[in-house]
């Protein structure tokens, strides 16, 4: 039986192997699902393997896993890797901490207070509270259910009164919106999509009507959703409008900064977040432009009783000693927890603000870069001017769709499209600050030859 | 600036001497949280640290941070470390995936399908589906929140109609039962605590009462809770009895194997869950009686639909490639979403079903062990012979909550109490199979030399 010494070592050995191959080959080898499973002999069975044939399978995945952390993954809100983050988060995976008591975890329920408090003060919640959630969408949805149980006090007693209810969310909102809504039980078709304009920011004017006219409808608004960084084009709502909004009819106002909450690490850019103090909650994914492994992502509250008052249970098997603010397992959807504060403390104590500030200002410059690029290349039509870190284009006559795909198929670079206006275009997120302005150049010679090789295309949908 | 082949050796290094040290002394030192903070330096700044600086400060933290993998914790239902699945999971940290797509996610998806497809068929949901979810808690959420909807068609669309709805779990059920229903919107007071036997498991008599009281009331019973291994006791509740009342009311049942769905691997034990194929849905942590890393938490549904009816949203900026079937966000709670089948998938293919079987022999017979030299013991009183891996125990005159605190004050062990029929016993779970019956042998005299030097005490609540 394996050691864990030697465990250390072949993981060791096989993560250098991986980093590596990135460089050699920063995109993997692509193959459809059929030709996975015809390479790779997936199946568990009755049986075990042996340590050679065991680490010659896992060396047969790896080879095949798409390689999220090279210069030329750009399909997602990730990207890059933080050498400091990931040290910190294979310890978290040796000493295996489970995140609901002081007793259990000890200096790391201490680590999240920290980390936590920090991003509070960094929104502007001076005395709030949080916790990290395993992912934006779970913190929306547990961010959606306090705000309706504080819409209606005795909700988390009784249950729903059957009293419509209803969220008001930019049509560009994330999707974990609706699908929370239908989960928590205020229903799907009680999100309001407001609509936005040009560059994808909430029309407030929009929302102060919607919500007006369910109020008068006799339905109880339990929640506005500001977006900060928007999936497809990275825009920010206007949070300081929207509170005004949000104060004149007394409901609760959320900020979902998932993608864009890192901006308050610049003092360039948190402007975008301006008035984000005045919310009542806060998502941020650190996972995303701080750039340590997924997952990572708090929920933070501006008034630090709503967590505890929303989530918390008797367990006397569980809860037994010191107080309860030290047992986060209290203001937690979660019991058993992993540890997803380690690694962005470590991250965020070795580089400091300032090398956040420099990370965040770095992916700006990048996105500029490339906005300039495509602005001055007759060949390709920049979609709109970003207001943060996405760029999105599309090549003249050339349907994004089959670009990302060639792309893919070549094994050049992994990149997605969205729909903006009606129209599918590329989207570049510029998360790798690894990345040069070199790189960009590559990167949009690429797409144009690659979409010379195509015939004519059409993004319309 | 830290590089990443400097990061991994560093994490080498560390993880080594954390390993070793919990041979050394397997306790780690016992500090109060105001202690630990005059002792790090927690604080996140402006300016960050230097190599040497903060390899200290890390060293620091891992000197004070909990042994959960030493044979002397025994505090909650996971424990020792498997060196292959921490092998994977370093892995994991490395390629660092996210879990929506198989653009993203490659040979990932389909391993987490191998996983899901072959915890169905131990279940007996031969046509089943699954997801892998952060936790026990959320997936008993996801559960009920799919069960609610599946109850009353259309609420997932237009919201709760406010007819009350009631789910049943046993009086020794998971606090995340209760927890949930205040988050989905059911209400906490709407989930029936029915009463066990003395061994803790569900009387099926009075479940069934309940339910047909609550039916001739007018509410909507929308979910059976069966719980297979209880949080104190680990007791089995009689899920093919529990069925059968389930089919004559039409009521969905679900099974909360977070703990105990692990005893499928073993033929000996596997009766304890019989029924289980007649139930609608089943969760099963591996990062339990499994020994993978926390967390590792699968839900299980024997309709393959389910899922997706209930959690797909369309994002054509996210499912762009392949079927829907091959991108498991369309049917997850989250949309990124962390790799944590890859170090289940990993460990179970080099164990293979034999070693899993013979993992969870070894824990009942540790459990079996312990409760016959405990029986023997006149300082000693079981508090019932134990159905699974829990062993509760009181010492003749004595207080739990004291021995406790004690062991661990004094950094001998960290084990934590239980409340069994208005009193508090010891909790002994034989979840880390590296042990021997020498090893609860010191054990259980470590508890009678620290008993004996504490003055007498009350158990009675």
């Amino acid at each position: 039986m394996l050691n864990i010494e030697e465990a250390l070592s072949d993981a060791a050995s096989l993560a250098l192997e991986f980093i590596r191959s990135e460089e050699e080959k920063p995109v993997a080898p692509y193959r459809t699902p059929e030709q996975l499973l015809g390479d790779l002999d997936l199946s568990l069975q009755e049986k075990g393997l042996d340590h050679d044939e065991f680490i010659q399978l896992i060396r047969e995945v790896l080879a095949f896993t798409p390689k999220t952390c090279s210069g030329c993954f750009y399909n997602q809100l990730f990207g890059g890797r933080d050498a400091v983050a990931t040290l910190a988060e294979i310890l978290a995976v040796v000493i295996n901490t489970s995140m609901y008591t002081f007793k259990a975890a000890g200096p790391h329920v201490l680590i999240e207070q920290e980390v936590v408090s920090r991003m509070c003060r960094k929104v502007g919640f001076e005395h709030g509270d949080g916790i990290l959630c395993p992912g934006g969408s779970i913190a929306n949805l547990l961010v959606m259910a306090v705000a309706r149980n504080e819409a209606e006090p005795g909700l988390r007693e009784t249950g729903h009164s059957g009293r419509p209810m209803t969220v008001y969310a930019s049509s560009e909102s994330h999707y974990s919106i609706t699908k929370s809504a239908g989960v928590i039980g205020i229903g799907r078709a009680n999100v309001r999509q407001i609509r936005t304009d040009p560059s994808g920011r909430m029309d407030v004017d929009a929302l102060n009507r919607a919500i007006a006219e369910d109020i008068s409808a006799g339905r109880l608004p339990v929640a506005i959703v500001a977006t900060a960084g928007t999936t497809v084009l990275g825009a920010f709502d206007p949070v300081a409008d929207i509170a005004e909004v949000a104060g004149e009819h007394g409901v609760w106002l959320h900020v979902d900064g998932a993608f864009g909450g890192s901006v308050l690490m610049s003092g360039e850019h948190r402007h975008l977040l301006a008035g984000s103090e005045k919310a009542d909650s806060f998502i941020w994914n650190p996972h995303k432009m701080m750039g340590v492994p997924v997952v990572c992502s708090a929920a933070l509250f501006r008034n630090r009783a709503h967590l505890s008052a929303n989530l918390y249970e008797q367990a006397e098997y569980l809860f037994q000693t010191e107080d309860d603010e030290l047992n986060p397992g209290t203001r937690s959807l979660q019991c058993g927890r992993r540890n997803d504060a380690f690694k962005l403390w470590a991250a965020w104590r070795y580089h400091g603000d300032e090398g956040y500030e420099r990370k965040v200002q770095k992916q700006f410059a990048l996105a500029r870069y490339a906005a300039d690029r495509i602005e001055a290349d007759g060949d390709l039509a920049l979609t709109f001017y970003p207001e943060s870190i996405n760029v999105c284009f599309e090549v003249a006559g050339k349907s994004s769709e089959q670009i990302c795909q060639s792309l893919r198929e070549r094994e050049l670079a992994v990149i997605g499209y969205g729909v903006v206006w009606g129209h599918r275009v590329i989207r570049l997120v510029c998360l790798n600050d690894a990345l040069s302005t070199a790189d960009i150049d590559d990167f949009l010679a690429t797409v144009k030859a690659i979409a010379a090789d195509l015939p004519p295309g059409e993004n319309d949908i």
